[in-house]
């Protein structure tokens, strides 16, 4: 496999690749860092799969004493993610609606609690969950390409937005900004999203690597145990949160996924999609 | 009456209009969206008459299943609102005191937590309690006349903005402008309300009410019930903190406003208006 | 002593000058501004003896009716002050930590909650505990020396800011700008401090104290009791989790000192510290 990009004048590491589906982890055991790409065609979709996947990776790095951060990319042209998997929440039973939402919540708590520095190295569009994705890195920089978008859209879909992506959404940009932004289940361009703090920097696709690189660096030259436990004080109080109300969340999802109304709704979408490829 | 814009090629729609003595409100049956119109010379002030109105003009709409959006501006030149009419709180009993309060509150959890789209089209100044009339709306578009002014200032006049104007206020400028501009009673010229977040966007005084229209149409082109949700899950907790402590705060405001030192200081400024005719 | 800087054509008020060590404090009654100069040679540390001052100090100014406002500033080039006294947090006993960090509290209580006007002319550097002191006033102009610089940087030296400096910064830059800069440690070049709204505004070194006295004056055009019943409404919420929290906090602090790898790495700075000199 392709090696992350290292610093100009380094040797070359001992880098190790987990085989996985859906997600490529290479560590580069020289730096700490780990380079997580989703690779799951045609648009990364956040299946069942592919959140059980990216959680148990996650899981694998946050116990790897080697591992220090991770950069988050897509090995996919144009798309960082197209958030969570439709398919998984039309005509399915409790039970799968059940086991989808809580692998959905498992994600976030580990990536948002992640320990590790995380940074969003967002190279394509990043709609609804792939916006949370990024949303719960610790920074993140974006191509800077007006045809790319990000964005909690779910408004659009006839749907709403979790508590939980409103609060990290909130932590971001600020509470009028959500408010709007959510409500109108806004897509935002590139230049549009930096200048609402929704990404922290755009940098040309080509740099989006070693500036995601050169980021890293910057936190990692922090101690650890300090930076942790800044990062925890920062928030706890949102990942408590869900975790208080983790059944409940389940259960409000299911019965609000399980109305016809937003049943047809994603039908429609789905639809929709279908013919426009 | 003179209709409310209407997007061009669009065939004139049936129009209800409202007979009322202080707000002029017209609903357009084919956009869903009303327009409410304060009227009630010599500046709009908040009176208890006024808010009454207001009150049941919004539960109104709000019952009303072919009004999904309001739009909000003055029919006067060069005042949106002067606030809340002084005069109800000089030199009258307790019971007139809670009944007026009473009124403010009811006028604001039905504004702040309207599950229709409101949009104030603040065509000339706004200072205190018609400052939070516009910032209980789901957006403000301000004529951009410098000499135009929106601002809590209450602190100027000796009193102290509630704490739910506070937390409105909070809400969409942040913690910290809040701050300086509350305790300075600061009223900001629309291009600083403009930077300081307070309005949404500045246009030119004749270009307001279209622009409102083209706002409006944006934000009812989602789906009623997922934008709905998300508003109320964006301000249910700071609606939710008046509901909690509605009468403690009716308690506040009268032991408050009947001290001698803040009668006074009110009489002051009312003679101050007085002779500034 | 030399007298604050008066407007121009005022006469010369009375003035009364409080003895002190490591702090000077001058009021000038007839503006009831206060100017406390930090005048502990070489770089403003709080000490324990500092805080001490600086408490008193707040509460006599406090107490006496005849002052209304107090401008924070240095008597020494180029530092504003350089925080918490490390020798302070090193290889002292169990209940001299106890004292020390209750006494960093009360400092904290008394400033961040002081009734009367407080504006911090920053004309130096400022890092961790003496930017806590910037953060804690209502206003705070800065040098526009792009050598001076300021910011909560705890985490550098491998220890973490305590959740009421975490509140204070949050209230003053938002969660974002907190959450980076506080995991980073970064201290912030002035121009890059007023970027973020770390302080308000960058006047030239030798207008600092003129400009302090012009925004005092305007700060204290409005009347006392609302702007203080104001400020405490914006403030309460985080001075009293401190205080509900203040000897649990106190143990956090001893724990976390007490850490023989915390000890190291204080030691390790301070070593640093004096090869610099």
């Amino acid at each position: 496999p392709p090696r992350p990009p290292q610093p100009p004048g380094l040797p070359l590491a001992p880098c190790r690749s987990f085989s996985n589906n859906k997600i490529q982890v290479e560590l580069d055991e020289s730096s700490g860092v780990a380079t997580m790409k989703f690779k799951s065609p045609p648009v990364n979709s956040l299946s069942l799969e592919f959140l059980t996947e990216f959680s148990i990776s996650l899981e694998k790095l946050e116990n790897n004493r080697a591992c220090r951060g991770v950069i988050i990319t897509s090995a996919l042209p144009k798309i960082f993610s197209s958030g969570l998997d439709i398919t998984e929440m039309c005509g399915k039973s409790m039970e799968h609606y059940t086991e989808f939402w809580r692998a959905v919540q498992e994600m976030w708590l580990r990536l948002y609690g992640s320990s590790m520095v995380t940074v969003a190295a967002v190279n394509g569009s990043s709609p609804a969950g792939g916006c949370l994705v990024a949303l719960s890195c610790d920074y993140r920089i974006m191509a800077e390409n007006p045809k790319f978008s990000i964005g909690l859209n779910e408004a659009q879909l006839g749907i709403v937005a979790p508590f939980w992506f409103k609060d990290t959404f909130v932590n971001v940009v600020g509470h009028r900004i959500a408010e709007r932004s959510l409500q109108l289940g806004s897509l935002h361009p590139a230049p549009e999203a930096r200048k609402l703090g929704l990404v922290d920097e755009l940098v040309p696709e080509e740099k989006l690597m070693e500036k995601a690189a050169a980021v890293m660096a910057q936190w990692l030259a922090l101690p650890d145990h300090a930076r942790q436990l800044t990062k925890t004080m920062m928030r706890k109080a949102v990942l408590d949160r869900l975790v208080a109300h983790r059944e409940e969340d389940i259960k409000n999802f299911i019965t609000f996924i399980s109305k016809e109304s937003i049943q047809k709704s994603l039908r429609k979408y789905m639809e929709m999609l279908k013919k426009r490829k």
